[in-house]
This record gives structure tokens, sequence and C-alpha cells, in this order.
């Protein structure tokens, strides 16, 4: 049996301003919680069904384990499906950001959908990039739906809240290159693209932000294979975060 | 004011069994509904808020629209911020699938999430591809969720359900390629791919099905830029077919 006010204090967790006063977070399903065995996080508390107890326990020594009913996990979680365990997870310390200008980065201007957020994390994590530059109205790190769609990806890599106009003049003094996508920009499949740098991804909507896009020194552009009348606007923000980072890394071969 | 049935309808349309009877489906929020304007579907009937008919009305010619209350079009729509405009639309005629040997298709193995299948409709879209062979068991093309994750390409390419064993088995008689990503593939920046073929992509949580995979003959791999320890276990299925469509476009240029 928990307390009421122990599922209050997890409900709570779904809010950012609750998150940072106690300092934790939630992981929740067993993939992502198993992530967290591979990772440097502390986990706080468990809370799981009998039957994740009984085959997985052993892999979590020194963590509390809580066993809860199909009811409670029901309760305590924000998924449509509940899952069979959850974890309360102490968030990694802040690292301060500092430009290296060997390193290649992601950088998300407004990327306000946790979905594609975490899928965005993920992606990065697949191609090597552990850096994300987010401006500070891009969703909270710690949202249960982007630790869910990271799958452990969140865990990984850095992800550094920042004034992205500061920057990337800074980037921009320093002659590193900063990319984006436009329609107005230049083939991706045929130009020279460096190892280090910034690569920036636009809003779900409105794409780069006007003041981003002054900063911006190359510009690339995804072309479409459809006719005219045929094609869709855009791609979705994590697809281009696919395209893009695909091809950075494959000038590696 | 609109009546209890024509809710009960709207809602009904949510399950697939009611969208066959009906031979309609739902599509929601004004960039979807405007896309309809460039598809050749007709629209049965428009559910909008005051301020959408005002400003796009006349657009809209020959259509029936009917106004509703923000309390009204909450109840008609499953999302979570309700909609200012909803549509009932007539389904595509049904076409016959026939195999072409000349096209490039993607086939969908089992892809049961919504956000994913739409996704990848807009992907195969943007780069070009417009036929998609998808297995039976995958999600419905009309699921709301599908024609909302389109954002319109569901109305512009063909989705075509076939039984994939013997769509595939066709296709490898006739000497057509059959692609699809695995851990032990050729890493597909240096691969030479065809400007014909089928491309398989897998099942969510497990990939390429057992019975498919057999049938495929070109195995490919995106490869990973992470060390070892920090990989992830592996790219969603969109973010895959964004690589995967998008080393098939670029070997155009």
């Amino acid at each position: 049996m928990i307390s009421k006010n122990c599922i209050k204090h997890i409900n709570s967790l779904e809010l950012k301003k609750f998150r940072t006063i106690s300092g934790t977070f939630i992981a929740q399903g067993r993939k992502v919680v198993n992530e967290l065995l591979r990772s440097r996080l502390k986990i706080k508390t468990v809370y799981a069904l009998k039957s994740w107890i009984e085959k997985n326990s052993e892999n979590f020594q020194n963590v509390e384990i809580q066993e809860v009913s199909p009811e409670e996990i029901k309760k305590l979680s924000d998924m449509q499906t509940p899952p069979e365990v959850l974890a309360e997870v102490f968030m990694k310390e802040v690292q301060e950001f500092e430009l290296n200008a060997q390193k290649l980065y992601l950088c998300l201007d407004s990327v306000r959908d946790p979905g594609n957020f975490g899928t965005i994390l993920r992606i990065a994590n697949w191609f090597g990039i552990n850096d994300i530059i987010a401006s500070e109205d891009c969703v909270d790190l710690y949202n249960s739906k982007v630790i869910q769609a990271a799958m452990g990806s969140a865990f990984r890599i850095n992800v550094f809240y920042t004034d992205l106009t500061q920057t990337l003049s800074k980037a921009a003094k320093e002659g590193i290159p900063v990319y984006g996508t436009f329609l107005d920009g230049k083939n991706i499949y045929q130009e020279k693209l460096s190892s280090n740098g910034i690569i920036v991804l636009g809003n779900e909507g409105h794409g780069i932000l006007p003041e981003t896009e002054k900063l911006i020194t190359k510009r690339l552009f995804i072309p479409s294979g459809a006719d005219k009348e045929n094609a869709p606007e855009s791609l979705n923000v994590s697809s281009a975060a696919s395209v893009v980072c695909s091809e950075f890394f494959r000038r590696k071969f």
C-alpha cells in the first residue's frame, strides 16, 4: 500500500516547478527503467508490480523498491497504458555550458513537443552527438514524455539550456560554423559539412525563429523528391533531425 | 446546435469498424483540413467554430459547413486540445495493388503506432515515394492520429494493405530488390542502392518479423556514431525511415 501523499508527490512531478523543488523526475516502463542501470543517475525509489520485482529486483540492488498493485501504478503514472514499473530518479547535476570549437552540437530552437524533443535526443545519441544546446523555451528535459520518447538517451547525453542569441553570437565570433535548414538553402547532399559546429533545428510550426536565423552562417536545404503540387509543406522537426544528423555522420565514411 | 446522434456518429468514427460501415473518416485541425482542398478527397461535412468559418468558408464552396460552439467541437474531437475545425471525409476508393518493377516502395511490417505510421507517410511523400505497402496488422490509414501525424500526406500517397509474404515472394521471383535494415547488414552509406525496389521497415518493438526477414534480399545497416557503452539500442522506426528514404533519394544527385 502506498500513501496518498506518495501518489500526490509522484503526480506533482509532472510539473517542472515541482521537479525543480524535489530535484527528481519520473522514468516509466521496463525499457526506460532498465536504461537507468546503464546510466550514472541515482534512483530514489522504484515502484513496481510483483511480476516485475520477481524478474528484475536483483539488478536493482541498493535501491528502494516498493511493490504496488496495478490500481496503484495506474494512479502514479500519466501513461495511457500503465507501465509495470516507474522510478523516481535524481536529476543529473547541471554542468556549466562551455562552447568547444572542436565538437559537433545539435541546437534546438523552441522545440515544444516532448515527443519530438525526446526522439531528437535518441537520434543525436545514435549518431554520436553528445551535446544538445536548447533554447530556454524548449520543453524540459525531465518532462515524462521526453524521457519516454528518448528511450534512455536522455540519461546519456548532455542538454544545455542557454540563451541562443548569446551562444550563437559567440560561435560566430569564434568562426564556428552554424548550420540551419531553410527552403532557400544549399542542397545538403552536395554541401561540404564540417565535423564540428552547431546544427540548428527549429520550432514545429514556425521553423527557425527570425532572431536565430540571423546567426546562421551556413544555410542548408533538404531537397524534396515530390512534384510541387504533391509535396508536403515540410518535414517534421524530428524527421529533419534524422536526415541532417545522418548526413553529417555519413561524411566520416 | 448539433444533435446527440451527430456527436455519436462522429465519435464512432474513432473505430475502424464504424469507418468501414460509413465509408468516412475524420480530419482535424486547420492545417489538415486545408490540405483536403489540395486533394481529390470529397468532404461530407465540415464542423467549425465561427472564427474559422469567417476566414475560410469561401475556400470550401459546395461543402456543407456546420457552425459549432467550442463545447460542441470538444465533444466531436478526440484531440487533447480541441481543434477549430473538423471534417468528415469520404475515404479514397481502394485501388487494387499491382507490383510495378520500376517503382520504389516503402513497406511497413506491423507498424502499430499511429504517430509513427503518419510520420512515415509524410517522410515518404517528401522524398517522392508515392506507394506504401503495409502488412494487414499495421494501424489503419484512417485512424485519426495517423491522419493528424501525416499532415496531409495521407491524402496524397497510396497505401496498400497486403499479405506481405505473398507480395515480397512475388517481388523476389521477379528479381525486384527487397531492402531491410538489420544490425548485421551492410553500411547503407556505402552500398549501391537501386532506384526501384521495396524498402521494408519493421515493428516498433520487434523490428522486421522473422517470416518477413526471410524474404529480404538486401540487408542494410544504419551505422551508429556512439561508443558501444553509450549507444542507444536502436533508432525509432520513423527516424530510421527518414535516414533510409534520404539515402535512397540522395543517390539521384
